[in-house]
């Protein structure tokens, strides 16, 4: 059984995997407050751009919790606050202003008092939370041909249940195939600097019972020239319309390294990562990280304290080297017209 | 000024910089038995193929110190197996079987007893480092003209000043350039698992204050892209006779990428890393090391304690990705005969 990202706690507090904790130790978290929310998210408690959005969403549920006694006005004016708190946390990430502003708009568009504005809230969020668990099991059935039984698979982030509100995206297929008792393989690459590879996908897998293998992201062009991958299967942070699209660094070399070996690459996203506004992948933006992610591992330098360190955290993959986009609409080939 | 990796010590120790604690400390320590000296290359406190080679023959030296005394019988039978003691410590670096060979040729053909036999292998072994030192230079000035002003070249692993008894092999060029004046930019691969890029490549370019910039292994691709890269240049550590050769893991994926965006890539080594009785590289046999530097890093678990690691420390690059060997006899091209 894949892990289960998130949950509503019995008190009606969002109830998390602190992920910073993992792999070595599993600690589930009640976010009792807004507050809380905000700053899982800041810290990287709750990470993956759907996971973040559903956290948020569920985050204005718990919040105002208390509030349903208040009148309809006081309850608006209150939410309006929380909303801007929440998506202060991390500006950058699409999803969290996407989920906050059908929230609000929800709200607005719901007649009544405190009591009846909260318990739209709460279906709002769970409607959330279960369109983007159906998304992940549809993206899952889309790849599910992909993987015939004995396949080797690698893949690198972590694009699975611990980013999303289901069994993930890039993961989804490969949790519907064990499911169906096929037996597979994952490589892992452990994905550096931050490690989610090493640190969440291979704990999500072994969690599963899903046989996999961490390897260091360098060794991945070895083992497809040993025959040891028969196909890389990875997520997305936005797809432009011509069908390039950014993923965490290092995707780019295993697309080229994938395809100078013959080895079939598929990109698994939701629709909604499509930006159809984006002709093409020059327009994606890349954060550049703090170099310190690259000077350190878990809190400990690995270089020299004065040299300089680029650190890059997504990369932008040309459609040519996609086989095809594993997506919550089957399998699909770009361009992308707006949805 | 490059750093000196090694010495003998005034009592006639093998006296290294133990580099797994750089970059955080520069720690001294004198080896004083074959013992100390196979432990220390197992353990990667001395690394690099040529140091290993010369660490190997002056281990020699100093474990027989105590046999001066002993018949020439005894002494050759003691050094017989005081040499399969080392050759067993990493097996593919071709340099320590090649020196130790040396060593015990030379021994088997120097007459007297172990006064005279210690006396000889002192002398060689302090040739061998001189040589090296001398081959170093020579293939520095064989790459020299591959470095105009201006260059951006991107290095892994480290064959640098501290894998040779000299400059190098791969920075050997790089450190005569900046001699000369010219401005270089060097790109560091971090260099996963053992990250002797960032701990030794950007420590002792640092230390010789020549501009570098270290980047995750997963970024080189990203980086060839978007043309931050001039050329490529890595070290060997076995090289076939139709000049496939044997290097750090991940330098396959980097050959494969510099191909596919047309940088040329360069392997420097000196000929003694030419192994002609290998036709060609599928005869090259690869150490898996300890699947704990995959999961550890800097001691710390980076991953779950149950899920398994792959960790082959070299991977084999075939001959048509290599744009030339820069070698101490100069710029070559495969096939290599017997030297």
């Amino acid at each position: 059984m894949p892990v289960q990202a998130i949950a509503w706690s019995p008190s009606g507090a969002v109830r998390i995997v602190d992920q910073r904790a993992l792999p070595e130790a599993c600690i589930e978290r009640d976010l009792e407050s807004v507050e809380a929310v905000a700053d899982a998210i800041r810290t990287l408690q709750v990470r993956g751009a759907p996971l973040i959005g559903i956290a948020a969403a569920m985050g204005l549920v718990a919040g105002t919790r208390e509030l349903r006694v208040a009148p309809r006005d006081a309850f608006l004016a209150r939410l309006g606050r929380l909303v801007e708190l929440l998506a202060a946390a991390r500006p950058t990430a699409v999803n969290l202003r996407w989920a906050l502003d059908r929230m609000a708009r929800l709200a607005a568009a719901t007649p009544g008092d405190g009591a009846a504005l909260w318990e739209r809230l709460r279906a709002g969020a769970t409607a959330i939370w279960e369109e983007d668990r159906a998304m992940c099991r549809r993206i899952g059935e889309a790849g599910l041909p992909l993987l015939p039984d004995g396949a080797k698979v690698l893949t690198h982030c972590n694009a699975g249940a611990l980013a999303t509100g289901g069994i993930g995206t890039a993961l989804a297929p490969i949790y519907l195939a064990h499911e169906a008792g096929r037996k597979l393989h994952v490589l892992v690459d452990e994905t550096r600097p931050v490690l989610q590879g090493a640190r969440l996908t291979a704990w999500e897998l072994s969690q599963a019972g899903i046989p996999c293998t961490l390897i260091a992201d360098a060794a991945a062009g070895s083992l497809m020239r040993l025959a040891q991958v028969d196909l890389v299967l990875v997520g997305a942070d936005r797809i432009a319309g011509n069908g390039d699209f950014a993923n965490k660094i290092g995707t780019y070399s295993l697309a080229v390294l994938a395809r100078h070996h013959g080895v079939p690459l598929y990109c698994a996203a939701p629709s909604s990562t499509i930006d159809p506004s984006l002709k093409d992948g020059d327009g994606i933006p890349i954060e550049q990280r703090s170099p310190d992610e690259v000077k350190t591992v878990a809190g400990r330098r690995i270089a020299p304290a004065a040299v300089a360190a680029l650190n890059p955290a997504f990369d932008v993959t040309p459609a040519r080297y996609v086989t095809a986009f594993v997506t919550d609409r089957g399998l699909r080939q770009p361009p992308f017209a707006a949805d």
